[in-house]
């Protein structure tokens, strides 16, 4: 038997996976990121193959880890996490700086950064493992707390993206009980829905400028799906 | 630069990862269980290549993860972290039941537990990364919250055992500014350290029943360090 809210009692933090140089950077949101050793102290990510921040790891031997903080935007997450690079600068108009490996570092809503030279590369099927021995490592922020995927997920209403490791077709785990009064809204961006009947107010009374929770996308990106 | 203090704002989970049979049992503390896939969903677990355990995951071909709960006991913790299958039976007096691999699997202090079919095995130094497909996840506690990292150190008091791939050498963080009124005394068998100016107790005045709040050891393991 395999429950899939099992899956959900694992924890994770929510970062920004940084690569490339000045001229050309980008960057995903990851929930995967942890400390495989400590001697030397060695840093584990897990990337789709499809990303296009895993070809410029492997192009520039370097990543780097930015920790984002428990209040982190929408629009930050949206842009690095539901977006691709292939299609947009992610760059534009978010403050980077330099140390070390000179890939870019994401610093806004991050509360503390890890920079790593690459030392391996593992399969495991759809996604790479990318290793990294650890070169530079900062606090930006010492008040804030980390974002955990948890608190993303129930406070901030926010899941996976389709490329992530711990991706769930959320219509497996839509509700069953459905109140035929009101009407859901998914976002063709992240796929979010808002459900009028939780929140309590019709899709169409929310203001023009209202976005999307999770990736701070517009209300027109929004499609009735019930 | 590389501040220490950045790599406790990663964050993670808390789990008993065991292997063997239902003859010949065993599993350690672990925090390094995260999925890397989920078309397969496959799980990834880091083990010092001198635990016990890692050399029964190889020789079963399996292992299971249960999630530790955020009331987890410190018996249970100190017992599955700080002390060594080749030493003790740890699965003596631990509740286990078994799905489908045959290995034991820890249901005590437990919200869920994860079991997994070894698919691949890579090298990081000190440690293997063991992959597992997934073949059995149940909850078995609704209400309970997963014991995170965080909590475990900063509620529990909590640290990493020597093993671990988080493991700092204390000695590196410990406060600069002594009281010389009060002593520290440290726990032979986990390192957990007790500061009379933290505590606001002496040592000698606490119970004689009085456990290590991070491995339950007796109050006669601890020795003097200032």
């Amino acid at each position: 038997m395999i429950q899939l809210e099992t899956l959900h009692k694992i924890s994770y933090g929510l970062y920004i996976v940084t690569s490339g140089d000045i001229n050309e950077g980008n960057g995903f949101v990851s929930n995967t990121v942890f400390q495989v050793t400590s001697q030397p102290q060695r840093f584990a990510v897990c990337c789709n193959k499809d990303n296009y921040t895993a070809s410029l790891i492997q192009q520039h031997k370097a990543f780097a880890v930015s920790i984002l903080a428990q209040d982190a935007s929408s629009e930050l997450i949206g842009k690095f996490g539901y977006k691709s690079g292939r299609e947009i600068d992610k760059m534009t108009d978010v403050k980077v700086i330099f140390r070390e490996t000179n890939v870019p570092i994401v610093v806004d809503d991050s509360l503390a950064f890890l920079e790593c030279k690459l030392v391996d590369v593992f399969d495991v099927g759809t996604h790479w493992i990318f290793i990294g021995e650890l070169v530079c490592a900062e606090i930006i922020d010492e008040k804030s707390e980390p974002l955990t995927y948890a608190y993303y997920r129930e406070v901030k209403k926010g899941f996976s993206p389709k490329n992530a490791p711990t991706y769930i077709n959320q219509s497996k785990l839509e509700t069953k009980t459905e109140n035929v009064m009101s009407k859901k809204f998914k976002c063709a961006v992240c796929g979010y829905i808002y459900d009028e009947a939780e929140e309590k107010v019709k899709f169409s009374d929310l203001p023009e400028d209202w976005v999307c929770p999770v990736c701070g996308s517009e209300k027109s990106d929004f499609i009735e799906i019930s």
